[in-house]
């Protein structure tokens, strides 16, 4: 099955970013940047929101997506107009909607990158099959958060735990509990 | 040294209880308890907030405080009145002027309970030293936040990571980047 797995960076008190939107604490170190490597193997999409995307183009220097070969990226966005743009694909259908096709078509793992209010809404819809974390050893003292309040209690089941250099990366699977 | 540990079981969303204050969903397994064991051996004193307090003192079905052999407990609360209960000894000083007079005695590591507001005035005036965390794997989507927004930001270094049957548990050092 094509797993949709939530993942991303955040800091020890559970924030994405800086209020400003920033994350210049986030280093990826040789360590961090192997384990990232094994991870993109498994997939082949990318979901994120408007705003991620927005970051994350900027960090690849104003290319317009990350350029990762045969990774089809689509970004949530009630604001701009749906359809294909360069390097990503602009969406505007629910989470439900929009998985129940894409998990239709064979593939490697989708990856929900970001957290936030895109995280929330999946998470709403119970669509999340995996968690993938990197905990970054900071206290932020206030930032985004990236479990934004305001869906149901989900239940997981630790499956990985790998310490780092710079932090631990933690692999959790939805497990429901009858 | 003697430090100061900020500990607590937290959910993956960094809820250290849900809205009503229940903690239901922590399960302590024959490994968490192994591992809280050993954790206990190194500590002689506690430090806690009212609610925290209210919380444990229920949990030991109304013993007013947990029966630790060797252990002082300190409760900080601005609504009781100072000085020594059954059990305990209620603080109204600030954390910093306390601990001064604290750290001057000898004796094992001095555990910091359960996060929230009493944690943030630690936190505000520096006085963690440390960070042990077990993370529940569990995301409630709502709760008492374990690290409520509203201190600087303060760097560590992880030290310790150990997998059990229901969880990680996390250990961090405070480092100061000069």
């Amino acid at each position: 099955m094509r797993k949709i797995i939530l993942g991303f960076g955040m800091t020890i008190d559970k924030y994405i970013a800086r209020r400003d939107h920033s994350i210049d604490y986030l280093v990826m170190d040789k360590d961090a940047e192997k384990i990232m490597a094994k991870f993109w193997a498994t997939i082949d999409t990318t979901i994120m929101g408007r705003k991620t995307a927005t970051v994350t183009a900027k960090m690849q220097k104003d290319v317009e997506m990350p350029e990762i070969g045969g990774v089809r990226n689509y970004v949530f966005s009630r604001r701009w107009k749906a359809g294909p743009r360069k390097g990503f694909t602009v969406v505007n259908e629910s989470p439900a909607a929009f998985l129940k096709k894409l998990r239709k078509q064979p593939g490697k793992h989708i990856f929900l990158m970001g957290g936030g209010e895109l995280g929330r809404s999946f998470l709403q819809a119970d669509l999340v099959d995996e968690l993938y974390l990197g905990i970054l050893p900071i206290l932020l003292g206030e930032g985004r958060p990236a479990f934004p309040a305001g869906f149901p209690q989900r239940d997981f089941k630790l499956t990985d735990c790998k310490q780092y250099s710079s932090g631990v990366a933690l692999t959790y699977q939805r497990v429901v509990k009858k």
